[in-house]
């Protein structure tokens, strides 16, 4: 017997019409015959208002374990609101809580873990020909207390109820049908993805297409859990997110991702010497702020660098703070910073095997007239650092050459 | 050490600032060197919304622990955000789900009572000098399902709270200043009392002041706590709710109760013979209805009673539609229903050792020319029912005819 988890996030889950909605739809796979545990967000909303008034109380040093009772609030109403719009299409239904499903977290509130699920309750409750209804984001410190897994934390608790369960998938419905090529709002010619692998949607997802949360894609990774992400508003089938060997078709480049999430600091003229880099990435790393595509260039005479790196948005006034305050201890000339920067990544796992990826990007860039600022590369995907007036131009040169358009 | 339970309702944890200012209150009293363990409602309107939300996806057959599992979400949001505030106030805190305060109930959903509290886990909480705040209204049933008390469920739990820790006093911080000796806004010289006895709040509160739960204060003599009905907006002693030996002042009748929620039935010619009442209340038991006054009265020939009794106005259309379908067995000529009427009470402990109250009440009323529908007494109160439109009147005349007028 198929056993399936799914997962519904906010929007799927607004209010009470749409909780029929969705009971109906777990109603047709039950009829299918498949056994269907299910995770929830709270309504969308709900989470925000909480989290407000949180911060109305205290804007800066409340509780996180106060925090984190607070805001698992919104998942108990839609389990229990399920269950009910379930029962009523004579469906069998029982909520959990996070405790109560055996979600055991570490004690890192507002941010936890899970550490194990201990799914005898639920696995009970599915071999009853009951539909376990599980409240995501949610778990219980060791200590006994209410805990959450941070913004998104839903997609990790169904994927990792899957892997406890042994599910034979985990569907992940979502306000968009799959995993596109690239954004459908910027290329129209975006073609939705039937497969993906593990890697490459690790890529996508951390690479700014925010459609599965990173951790999530790791952990299905990790313990094999076959994903499925799909609309919860349509009735067809999304895009999986498998194992290498599961993807049939011959794509090299499966995707184009963006983030608008970077910003680059130019350090200009340190005098070159060993421990350049330490002393620039030393005091940014105290301060907690994490530095991605790093490029360093050396002046004709050999005596002066110029050091390039790309920190997040929300980061760079801090960074550059940092970075003033060591002034002395750099000794660079100046600093040089820019907020108006995309990445843009080529993301395939046939990468791999094949060469002349990145040479196609370099070159169609080109061939639009897009100066490329600083590039970083792995195994599996190649990215390029490019101002921020050109990400759309970007985007759908490169969709078409690596030949991922669509009808 | 002095250790107290108070207990905030849904108006007083209203909105954040409200909650700052139970918080303040709170804090005063930890600096005047008192242990305090509080209990809170949700949000006023909160459970109403949970409540409609429910409604709305099954008007009748929901399952009744689903519906503790959503309606049980409101007060986690306030404990929550109580502690935050406390804390924010340099005041250690921490909250408590019912669970996590160890209130065990039975598995009646949607009603259940209170079997134990495991208080080790909020004791340690206090004597480690933090205050506990503890959601009201719900607890775990034996099968580890979230379990939610009634209505008012909350008044209960601080009770049952105060008396497993064994607390000096439990304080009921509400929407009114205390109990009076009538309702204040039907009769303008009504009295805050200072102290009322246990068998006479029950009376009260059964009777309509809905001051307090009627559980919460029969829990309340049983265990022996000492309560205090007072004002979570005024800084001002309330009434105490204890013992009759603590009652110093000599007052015989403490108060005028009243309740609207009364209709009246009169079953006209029955044929008198043994086994009629049984007849009567029997199919209206089966049907759970409550009856609550009766009188029989036997026509001049002694051939034909007529039967009149009270239920609620809410069971009244269903009690005559029982009495139709049972009117071959009963084999009375005619029923009269009359929802316009009010049972008005003298309450007091003092009754045992006086006699006249019952007297000075009929003449009181006969004076005002008002007619006496029925009547029922106990140890402690007289009660008649008389036309709704004499309601005002009659409180106003007795309130004066016992001496309770304040100035």
């Amino acid at each position: 017997m198929t056993l399936v988890v799914q997962k519904y996030g906010g929007t799927s889950v607004a209010d009470p019409q749409r909780i029929r909605e969705v009971a109906a739809r777990i109603k047709r796979h039950v009829q299918a015959g498949e056994r269907v545990a299910v995770v929830l967000s709270a309504m969308a909303g709900t989470t925000n208002q909480l989290v407000a008034w949180v911060h109305e109380l205290d804007p800066a040093t409340y509780d996180a374990a106060e925090y984190d009772q607070v805001v698992a609030s919104g998942e108990q109403v839609t389990i229990g609101l399920l269950a009910i719009a379930l029962q009523c299409l004579g469906v069998p239904a029982r909520s959990f809580l996070g405790w109560q499903a055996g979600v055991r977290t570490d004690a890192a509130h507002g941010k936890a873990r899970i550490k194990a699920i201990e799914v005898d309750a639920v696995r009970r409750c599915l071999e009853e020909g009951r539909v376990a209804v599980v409240a995501g984001f949610q778990g219980l410190s060791p200590d006994g207390r209410v805990t959450t897994l941070g913004r998104g934390g839903s997609d990790t608790s169904a994927v990792a109820l899957a892997a406890a369960l042994h599910a034979d998938r985990c569907d992940i419905f979502t306000d968009v049908d799959g995993v596109y090529t690239t954004d459908p709002r910027i290329v129209a010619k975006a073609r939705k993805l039937d497969r993906i692998t593990y890697e490459e949607m690790l890529e996508m997802a951390s690479l700014g297409a925010k459609v599965l949360q990173t951790r999530s894609v790791a952990l299905a990774m990790a313990h094999k859990v076959r994903v499925q992400v799909l609309s919860s508003f349509e009735d067809k089938p999304g895009t999986l997110v498998t194992d290498e060997d599961e993807i049939v078709e011959d794509q090299i480049v499966s995707g184009i991702a963006y983030s608008r999430d970077e910003a680059r600091i130019t350090v200009a003229q340190v005098k070159d010497r060993p421990g350049i880099a330490a002393g620039i990435f030393g005091p940014l790393a105290e301060a907690a702020i994490n530095v991605d595509m790093i490029v360093q260039s050396v002046s004709r005479d050999g005596l002066y660098a110029n050091l390039t790196f790309t920190v997040s948005r929300a980061d760079l006034p801090r960074a550059v703070a940092v970075l003033e305050r060591h002034r002395d201890a750099i000794g660079y000339e100046r600093i040089v910073a820019d907020a108006n920067v995309v990445k843009v990544s080529v993301v395939g796992v046939g990468m791999r095997s094949h060469a002349g990826i990145a040479h196609k990007m370099f070159a169609t860039l080109a061939a639009k007239g897009i100066n490329i600022q600083a590039i970083s590369t792995s195994e599996i995907k190649v990215s390029v650092l490019i101002a921020e007036e050109y990400a759309e131009l970007a985007l759908r040169s490169l969709h078409s050459a690596y030949g991922l358009d669509g009808a």
